[in-house]
Parts: C-alpha cells; sequence; structure tokens
C-alpha cells in the first residue's frame, strides 16, 4: 500500500478512459460531421472521468481487463456527458460555461446541442452491443448489463432527477425529497458504473452485494458534495467542477440542511461507503481512496454562506 | 385474398400497439409523474403506428407471435415519438402543433419536452433488454436487435439525418443531399422496423435480404411521400400528417426535383419495394398492401405549387 498513489493511479486511468473514448467517438469526416463533432465537444477534454474510473477500478478489484470494462466505462461516460449537454441547455441550467469553456449549445446552437447529446445517448447503446464487446461478453450478462445502465439514465433514473430538479424549488424541498431528487439524478448512475465493473469481471453475489452498497452510499455523497461546491460563492471555483453554476437549482442539501450539516452528512456517508469494503482489505484500496477523493474538495469548502442561507 | 381488408388489419394492429405502449409506458403517480406524462404526451394519440405495424407484418409473415414482437415494435415507436418532440423544439424545426394538438414543448415546457424525449429514448432500450423479453429472445439475438436498433437511431442514422436537415438550406440542396439525408432521417428506423419483425421471427437469411430490400425502398418512399405531403399548400392536411409543418426544412424531393418528378420517384421506389415480396407471394399481401397505403396521399396531392417551388 505503501507504494499506491492515488494522483498517478486516476491520471493513467483517465488517459486510458480519453484513448478509449477517441476510438468510440472518432472525429468523423463524413457528411454528418458536425453533430460529431458536437457529440465530441461534449465529451472532451471532459472532466474528472470518475463514473469510467470508477468501473474501471470495481472491475480491477476482480481481476476484469480493461479491454473488458472500457466499452462500459466509455458508454457510461457518453451518457454522462450526454445528460451535462441537455442539463446545460437554457431550458434547463441554462449555463454558458462548463469548465471553464462556452457550453455545447453556445457553440454549435441549441437545436445541434439537442442532437448532439441524443447522439451520445444513442451511441452509448450501440457501443454496449457492438461486435467487439459480444465477443467477449456473454450475451445473458450483457443483456443484463445493458438493462442496469438503461435503468439508471432512464425515465426512473437520471431523468426523471433532472425533472424533479427542474419542478423543485426551494419553498416546498424539504431533506426527503432532496435526498429523493439526488438519489436518481446522480445516484443510479454512480451505482450503476460501480456495479457494472463488478458485474463483468464476475464478481460473486455476496461480493457483488458490498459493492452494491459502496455504490450507494458514494453515488449519494457524491451529489452532497456537488451540492457543496454549488453552494461555495466562489463562481470560478464552481465553473471547474462537474456541475457549472445552476442558479435555477435550489432544492441542494446545503439550501435544506444548511452547510454544516451538509459537510456532516457527506462525511457519513463516505464512511459508510467505506466501511463496505472492509472485507476486501488492501485489494480495495483505489476504490477506499476513490470515496475519500469525492470528499477532499467539498470537506475544504467554508462557511460563507448568506444569511438567507443560514437561516435553513 | 378476398378477404383481407388492410383498413382492418391497420386499426387492429394499431389497437395492439396502443395497448402494449400503455402496459410499456404506464401514468405513473410517483413523484416523477411529470415527466411520464409528458412522455406519455408524446406517445398518444399517436400517429399512423407505421413503424411498429411494419415490424409486427414483416413478424407476422414469418410465423411471430404479437409477444415476442410487441416490445420491439413498441421500443421502436417510442424512439419514434422521442424523435418528434425533440424534432418540435423551437431549436429545431419550431413547431407548435403536431396532429393538430399543441406540441409537448407548448403543453409541458422546453425543459421538461426534453427530458420527455430522452426518457422515451432510454426507455426503448429498458424495454428491449426486459426480463420478459430475455425469456423469449436468445440473448445472443438480442444483443443484435438491440445493437440494430441503437445504430439506425443513433449519430449515423435518425440524429444524423435530423442534424445534416438542421444544417441544411434550400441553396445548397441536391437530390443526391437529399436523399443522403432522408435515407438517415427516416429510411433507417423504417427499414430496422421490417428487419427487426423479420430478424425475431427466425426469417431465412435469403428471405431476410428480400425483406431487408422492401424495407430499403421503403423507407425512401416513405419520407418522399411525406415531403410531398408537407408540399401540400392546405396547412391543416399538413398538420394531420406524421411530421407537421416545417418552415425551417427546405431540402425535399420536390423543392429539388419539382412535385410531378417526386411523385414519379415514389411510384418507383413502391414499386421496387412491392416487387421484392413476389417470391413471398399472397402471404407478404399485408406489406404489400402497406406500400400501397404509404403512397396513397401523397400520390392524391395536386400539383398546386408557388411560381417559386416550380423553378426547382
Amino acid at each position: 500500500m505503501a507504494t499506491f498513489n492515488l494522483e498517478d493511479y486516476l491520471s493513467s486511468r483517465r488517459a486510458a478512459v480519453d484513448r478509449a473514448l477517441e476510438r468510440y467517438v472518432p472525429d468523423q469526416s463524413s457528411h454528418s460531421h458536425t453533430v460529431w463533432q458536437a457529440m465530441r465537444y461534449g465529451l472532451f477534454p471532459g472532466g474528472k472521468r470518475i463514473r469510467p474510473i470508477l468501473t474501471l477500478a470495481a472491475g480491477e478489484l476482480f481481476g476484469g481487463s480493461h479491454k473488458l470494462l472500457l466499452p462500459f466505462a466509455c458508454a457510461i461516460e457518453m451518457i454522462h456527458a450526454y445528460s451535462l449537454v441537455h442539463d446545460d441547455l437554457p431550458a434547463l441550467d441554462n449555463d454558458d460555461l462548463r469548465r471553464g469553456a462556452p457550453t455545447a449549445h453556445r457553440v454549435f446552437g441549441e437545436g445541434l446541442a439537442v442532437l448532439a447529446g441524443d447522439g451520445l445517448l444513442t451511441e452509448a447503446f450501440c457501443l454496449m452491443t457492438s461486435a467487439q464487446v459480444a465477443r467477449i461478453v456473454s450475451p445473458k450478462l450483457l443483456v443484463e448489463l445493458i438493462h442496469e445502465v438503461a435503468y439508471s439514465a432512464g425515465a426512473r433514473g437520471l431523468v426523471a432527477g433532472q425533472a424533479l430538479d427542474l419542478q423543485a424549488d426551494e419553498d416546498d424541498a424539504d431533506l426527503a425529497k432532496v435526498e429523493y431528487i439526488h438519489v436518481r439524478k446522480t445516484g443510479r448512475l454512480i451505482l450503476a458504473s460501480v456495479r457494472i465493473g463488478a458485474r463483468l469481471a464476475g464478481a460473486k453475489p455476496a461480493d457483488l452485494r458490498r459493492i452494491t452498497r459502496y455504490g450507494e452510499f458514494l453515488g449519494l455523497a457524491f451529489q452532497v458534495g456537488d451540492d457543496i461546491l454549488d453552494a461555495e460563492p466562489d463562481a470560478v471555483s464552481r465553473q471547474g467542477g462537474e456541475s457549472g453554476g445552476r442558479e435555477r437549482r435550489k432544492a441542494t442539501y446545503p439550501s435544506v440542511i444548511g452547510l454544516a450539516q451538509a459537510k456532516e452528512r457527506l462525511k457519513e456517508l463516505l464512511q459508510q461507503a467505506v466501511k463496505q469494503l472492509e472485507p476486501f482489505g488492501a485489494r480495495a484500496k483505489v476504490l477506499n481512496g476513490l470515496a475519500t477523493y469525492i470528499g477532499t474538495r467539498p470537506l475544504q469548502v467554508q462557511a460563507t454562506l448568506t444569511t438567507e442561507e443560514m437561516q435553513h
């Protein structure tokens, strides 16, 4: 364990994901090149690539190869990227910037941004069912995994979370509602990222149950952390995050329970996540480190909320 | 053959599709009900249900049961419905009416319309991989069929066609470009509708090749017919059609080769489609009738184009 460096691990896996995405979503020089350009704009340079790295890390824990894991890891990242492109649209979060660069609809126009999101989502399913994947994953497992991804991303998962988030406002938000939204908006796809890696690599049922609980706690922690970063008054640091600024979203942990309690909740969730990994010992050092990594920045946020926000 | 009535066939199959869609996309009373309402608004009452009926008809030709065919038939209809909801958005075709009723974004707002489309698309993949489907379709075939649907709907199919259509304008449109767009925008999903039915029902390779050629001709004919209906000056009849009015779309058959030649092209394509069915004899009467049905309304359109349109 002394030789394990999380930063090195993250950057090597991020590079592996980026190389694979370059192959799966190539620069097309056909007639339809503009929609592919817009799709690639939504994918590159990308953020922390947390979801595909979780798929790789969970798969590696059970001996899965990158050849086996990368197509699904990248499909999940493509679904994440599509959700950001659509979420940034004027009719949703209306963000002009993401990770410091103009959002897709600012560069390509709203119409092409809608289509680029549609393309990324559909191509994710194309990738998961491609001949190269079908050659190395049993078809029965493959169908189950695609179902899990579709369920997590669909109208009982990510899309439901986005819709509820769009309709929610501060007035009628309570903790139960915020958690209900967060589980769907972010939790389910994070959970799927972890579980898909473990399932591809053949994790045994008892191990998969532990990994599932880890993924559930981590998924919720991830969104709580994101909320805390969003509550930070420094707009520049917000734009550097995964989710960008979102003036319209009000149903957040800090807005409902306050910043201090949100940080307590984040700590608890991360501890619970890490606890599930105990039976794996040192083999789970990467998944362990990823939990810490997800908590690091949000837990450093200083309490500088406005009086209005403090009242909650 | 004397006892076969196409109208009766269409209305019975339309009813079967509608009943199945009611089961697959139920009215949800959960927290997320609004996005499901918007999804259902995009699905019901629906249009002619041509795509799912093609899947049923092609499957029935080879002895496939409705139990086997309906999930895929409905998944394809959900993908078609999503594409219309997104296509109607202000940033794309900017249509206020579809089939005489306000479009989804006029009723639910643009944000929810984007999400309803996303939900319909993702739930289509959820449906195709559901346990009830996995129980009756071999997993290996299932993966191939999902790939075919994703490919046809994705950024080399429908999404590419939509993007090219968005960018195309009359000035730089020629016949090759119009056909390139049409094959993707409409042709590929029509083709998939036909092929998926035949493949589910176990059509032999030689039969599948014939059905494939039928689907290719029919898919192109379908969009040529739609273009001709769009060229009709009577706005009411346009709103009754599949695609609604589309002031922004200029790259159409009538605009590039004129109405009379477009009708000639439509007739040719339908003849070619029907020709592929000859070896099946009377067994193919439904697929045969569907080709005639698709041509009936467009071929009745009178040449009342403006002078400007006549110049092409």
